[in-house]
Formats: structure tokens, C-alpha cells, sequence
């Protein structure tokens, strides 16, 4: 089965918005074993709309267009399906019971554009979701389908998840696959693979690793079919967990910071971050998740060396004898910080972000992470490049990951 | 002129990258005046290839290939062409001439799979940049204008400005156009265009006004064209101005916490930051800027109530009749940091990010932001949703246009 991601929209071309929805759901079909042959974009006009359903149908059995679907998009998708397909809209009226109801529960009397909404082609099925007020159109046949769902990306993803990939993965001519995705932090691809050589003499056609490197994490999706596809899996997951186990923090969509929430508060333990050099990231991004608050305690952000001693408690000798980007400096800052804010752990980060201010010994992209807990306190060098805001985010998870090791038990004792 | 990107690569169509070389090259295309028709992905096959390179000159006169280019790729781009224009490909003795002194000058033997680079279709121009070894191709007619360019954004972008925008502006069918973009912040589209209310009357054929959302800003582009296109610009500017100008925070493509920087440095002021819902998200934007150390002092990051007592000095009072979320623990956060720093400005924010833990009179997406000077400390309440990153990307930016707008006089005496 191949796949066409058709997406309308003016606002794509010219480059106002970047196309997520076509990489989310070109992901989401190959997890599925569907290839996705053709990514096409077009504007909102009918002559282009009809023109790249041809070429969809032509490349694709399975074609999947987002957007020009809301009320405020002159419906143009609903209009080129019907026109492409010979099919004449009429009003479903099983969706229109659905938007009234929904307005009336809100208690708002319906606009009567809204009307439009439940308008639907002769021979597509209208399938409503709870996100929104514009159903999802689907014309099903034995050898295609094709799919118009909304183009606001929390829109489509509910559709896709709920409605659309079950439905592919039922067409059936998708062999069955299991898979499962191990999240590894703090290593790269090739040191990775280097890892895990001798994996070739696991991997046939039946059972395959990928490799998909993120901004900060390197995933590893490991896809099996046939009749013992789960005894593989789980055969493969331990072969690379032997070799690879430090690294791997998660599974399936956990991000770090989720991680090591979890981590801290299996231990009942609380955390505090004293950051120079990536200025409140680190607190930032471990405040991303629901929650944090049972284990993220605060922060200091001394980004002047003045905050460094007279917040911190660093010493001025320290900062005159070894610098703010060193060891000591890290070790201080993050005994500080735990002190301070009365936390079980305290994270610590300084260094050269670039670009400039770099020396001969400690060039741009230097940078110290430090770590304190009740009786010990430690602290790891890192170089990295050249660019200030990757600098921020390489400091970041590598500060997680150094927390991580910490309480899973790889620099105790 | 109608123009298609073609962009070539499997890990665009799997969703492992997000297209954002047809994002930056649409815009580019869209300022030169260049109507985009129609975006195409393809992956890195010889068939896939040519099928697309007939639908792109088939539906434009100006197509721009990113990626297949580099020796990573297998040259797929490079034999496509080849293939689909009949023009075999031949050592051009210029390029790899470069190639060879590029290599010469850092000392190191060039390996011989560079050669590679040197092959160009006949017919094709190879043009050479500073960036990488892969060089574009150009092949040129009346008709039409075909270009390969590495997917590699940052030698793409390069090419772009340095030779093919020139190019495509100097085929002389593109009017004669000058643009200026102003930015705005703390207000939306609908109200923008409320203020501008008469602009039509000032627009024709020969002067454009586009808005152009971002994330957390408002762009406002000026286009004009014609013999008096430069006068034009400047009378819609002062028209615009005049009505929006405490909305207008900088031009091109400054970024707020920029624009903050330069205000704050030109009065030789400093500013520190006491955070609870956005958890450090503030500082570090305000670090995104090279030497930002100027004016940022550092930052408290105040989630538990007991750091906004025990370091903040908020008192216990305010947090048991008020609340953590209140206009006066706001305050008491922007004084406490700024005492506490000794800085000249403090900046707070305390909210309910969600998804949880909202009340029927502060419901999820309440906020307060406080700033303090010597002499006066002030608050203002924010309602925003129910979406925790959105949130806390939303406070980031009504808290930067807050300290804006008391640093331009907006909330002087």
C-alpha cells in the first residue's frame, strides 16, 4: 500500500507555516507499515485541488488530505471531492444533529454557516470527532481510500488516531508488525551502532531496528512481524538492553524530563537547579511536565557572578582561582542551590554558550554540570560547538542525563 | 512566474524531519514575488524522481530541488536531472579545481569519492559556496529555471541569497518591489486590524499590507512597487504608526527579547526575573541574546511556595489571604528579585498553567505578571487557556511587553 499526504493551504506555500501535519502523519503511516510515496501541497484554489487529487490517485492507493475544510476555508475541499468524484453534496443529517447538540449544550444558538458543516459528497461517510465542529470525509473502496480531515493539527491527530489508522491497519493487507520504541539519551548514533554490533546477525526480514535521531535523544524503533513476532521483540529488546542498557531512559513517546519525574519521586526525592549558562532551561523544561511540583523545588538562575556568591554561596576565591566555567565553580553552585532551597538534589550548569568570550583553554562550547546530593557532590566536563542556542540545549540534557545516571545508581558508591 | 519546490529525501516523507527547506524557500519566493504553485516530496529513488520533476515542470516555470546532492546521497538528484534533461554527465575541471583547493587549504588529501562533485549534466552552470562541497545547478532557458541545491538548510539558504534569488529577480518579469516588515506584540489579528480600520484606502495594486502571525508576535509586511515605491513605503509606515505604535516593537527580524536588550542597555538598566509558572522560561529567553550578560543579572525561580517566602521574602500573609496567583504576590515577587539581585528591574510571573488545579475564580490560564522599579511596583492579570506549553509561551511573551512598554514610558507616571 502506498500513501499521498495531500495538504491544502495557501499559508504552506508561501511558507508562513511549516507542514508538521504531512510529517506527523508520514510517521504515523510508516509506524504502520504504510509507504508514504508522495507528499504534495497545493493552494486554496479549485483548479489546483482538483489537479493534485489526480496526481494523489495516480502515486497512491491511500490518500489523506488535510485542510480547507473549516467554515473558514470556503469548504474548497468539499467542493473539489465532490467535483473529482462526480458525487453531489447533500445534507447529512446525522451530522447536523450532532453540531446542534453540541451548540446546545453550550447553549449558544447554531450559526446557520455552520449548516455547511454537515453538507457532505454522495458516497463519503461524515465522521464527527469531539474536538470539533467539521467531520472527517471518507470514501472507502476495495483498492483506495481517500481521507479529508480538518487541518488543525489537534484536530487531524484525533481523527487519525481514533478513526483513520485503525481503519487502514483493517484493509488487511498490512502484515501484522509489532513494535516498540527504546528512548537512549547521552549517546550518539555511530557510537550507538558501534554499541550494538553484531546486531545484523539478529535482523532479517521479519525483524528490524531503526534508528531516528531527535533533537536531544536518539530513539530506537524496533519493528517484528510473523507468527513469533512478539517472541522476537522481546528477544531483540533484551539483546540491546544487555549491550545498551545505560542509555536508554524510556520507551514509546516518554520524554526526559517525564523520566526523571518519575525517577525522583519513586525515591521521594526533590530537586533544585542553579543555572548560568542555559539561564533557566533546565528548571523550564523539568516544569514542563504536569506535576512537577511534587519534586521540582525552584531555582537560581546566576547568570552575574555577583548571584553566584551572594546568592549562591559560591566563594570569591573559587571564582577568581578557577573561574565560573570550572569544576569547583559547578560543584559550589549546585551545594548552593540544594542548600538554599532545601532540596534533596542540586543541579548545577556553567559555561561558554558562544559566540564569543571562549579562551585557549576553555573555548566556546566549555561547559561544567554539577551535581549535589547529601554526601557527595560531583561534577562532569562537556565540550560542545559553537552555537549559542544548541549550546542551551546539548547543557540541558546532558544536565538530565548526568540526574538520571545519578539515581539509577551509576555514579553511587 | 510560478515556482515549485521539490524537495527529495525518505526522511521528510517518514515524518523523521519536518520540511522546513519549503517553508524558508516559499517565503523567500513569496518576497521576491514569486507565486508559489505547488510543494512535492519525493523520496530518494531514480523513478519517484523523474515522475516528479515532469509534474513540477509541468505546472511551473521556476523549480527548486532540495537534497540528493551531497555523496551521502548516492548523487540521486544529480542523475535524475541527468537522466530526465538527456545531458550526460561530465568532469567540470572548475569545480573540482575548488573542490581540490578547499581541501588543499586545511592540508588534508581530498578521498576520491569527491571526485563525484565535480560530475555536472551538460548544459548545467555548477556554482560553488564558501559552505559545503556540493555545488548548485543551475540549468537556465527563456522558459524556465531549474536549480539543485543541497538539503542541507544552512548551505540551501546560502545558494538562495547569494545566487538564485538575484537570479530570479534579475529575468526582469518581477516587478520592482521594496518591503519592510514591522513587528508587533500583545495584540491580535482581529484587533490589529480593528486599529487599522481605512487601510484599504491607502492599498492598491501597487501597495500591499500582509499579517503574518508568528507564534508569539504579529509581523506586518509593507510591499510597493512603481516608480514612487519608496515614498509609498514610508507614507503606509507613518499611516500604520500612527495608529499602532505601541504595538510595534522592532523591524526585519528582531526578536522581543532583542528589542528588550537594546531598550534596557541604552538606559543602562539591569533586569532580574522571579518566576513560579513559567519556571525559568523567561531568563532563559532573555539569555537566547549574545551578550545578554549586559543587562540580565540572573533569575529566581520560585516554584514552592517556601522559596517565594524563604528566598523572595514574599510574605506569609499575602499567600495565605491571596494566594500563590495574586496581583500582590506578584509584586512581592518583582520586589523580592530585584532587591534580592540588585538589579534595577524586576520581572514575576505567577499563574495556573494546567492541566489541572484551577478554581472558579482562577481557573486554569490565570496569570499575573509583576514589575518592579525603585519606585513604583505594578501588576497585571492575564486569562489564558487550558494548554500547559501554550501557557507558559504566552506568559513569556505578555511578560517581555510588559517590561517593553515600561521601558518606552507606557506606564510612566
Amino acid at each position: 500500500m502506498k500513501a499521498c499526504v495531500l495538504t491544502i493551504g495557501d499559508e504552506i506555500l508561501i511558507g508562513q507555516i511549516v507542514n508538521t501535519n504531512a510529517a506527523w502523519i508520514g510517521s504515523a503511516l510508516t509506524e504502520l507499515g504504510v509507504e508514504v510515496a508522495l507528499n504534495l501541497t497545493v493552494g486554496d484554489e479549485l483548479p489546483s485541488m482538483l489537479n493534485a487529487l489526480g496526481l494523489a490517485l495516480n502515486n497512491a492507493d491511500i490518500v489523506i488530505v488535510t485542510g480547507g475544510l473549516g467554515p473558514t476555508h470556503d469548504d474548497i475541499t468539499k467542493t473539489a471531492l465532490s467535483q473529482y468524484f462526480g458525487a453531489d453534496l447533500h445534507l447529512d443529517s446525522s451530522v447536523l444533529d450532532q453540531v446542534e447538540a453540541r451548540y446546545k449544550r453550550r447553549s449558544i444558538e447554531m450559526p446557520p454557516s455552520n449548516r455547511g458543516q454537515a453538507m457532505v459528497p454522495v458516497g463519503f461517510e461524515a465522521v464527527m470527532n469531539s474536538a470539533g465542529t467539521a467531520p472527517a470525509l471518507i470514501l472507502e473502496t476495495e483498492n483506495s481510500l481517500v481521507v479529508a480531515l480538518p487541518g488543525v493539527p489537534y484536530e487531524m491527530k484525533i481523527f487519525m488516531r481514533e478513526v483513520i489508522l485503525p481503519r487502514i491497519q483493517k484493509r488487511g493487507k498490512i502484515v501484522k508488525r509489532v513494535q516498540k520504541t527504546l528512548l537512549t539519551v547521552g549517546i550518539g548514533e555511530s557510537s550507538l551502532q558501534h554499541k550494538l554490533e553484531g546486531l545484523e546477525d539478529e535482523l532479517d526480514e521479519f525483524a528490524s531496528l531503526a534508528f531516528l535521531p531527535n533533537l536531544q535523544t536518539l530513539r530506537l524503533r524496533i519493528t517484528t512481524s510473523g507468527n513469533d513476532a512478539a517472541e522476537r521483540l522481546i528477544k531483540l529488546e533484551s539483546w540491546i538492553r544487555e549491550r545498551a542498557e545505560e542509555y536508554i531512559y524510556g520507551e514509546g513517546e516518554e520524554t526526559l524530563e517525564e523520566a526523571i519525574g518519575k525517577l525522583l519521586m519513586s525515591r521521594g526525592l526533590t530537586i533544585s537547579v542553579a543555572e548560568s549558562c542555559t539561564g533557566g532551561l533546565i528548571s523550564s523544561t523539568l516544569t514542563n511536565t504536569p506535576g512537577s511540583s511534587a519534586y521540582f523545588v525552584g531555582g537560581v538562575v546566576a547568570y552575574s557572578n555577583v548571584v553566584k556568591t551572594s546568592v549562591l554561596g559560591v566563594s570569591e576565591t573559587t571564582l577568581l582561582e578557577e573561574g565560573a566555567v570550572s569544576k569547583k565553580t559547578a560543584c559550589e553552585m549546585a551545594d548552593g542551590v540544594r542548600r538554599l532551597l532545601g532540596a534533596d538534589v542540586g543541579l548545577s550548569a556553567t559555561g561558554i554558550m558562544g559566540p564569543d568570550d571562549g579562551t585557549e583553554t576553555k573555548p566556546v562550547g566549555t561547559v561544567w554540570i554539577g551535581l549535589s546530593m547529601e554526601n557527595s557532590t560531583l561534577a562532569i566536563r562537556q565540550q560542545f560547538g559553537k552555537d549559542r542556542l544548541r549550546n542551551k540545549e546539548r547543557t540541558l540534557s546532558a544536565a538530565l542525563n548526568l540526574v538520571r545516571k545519578y539515581l539509577i545508581g551509576l555514579y553511587e558508591g
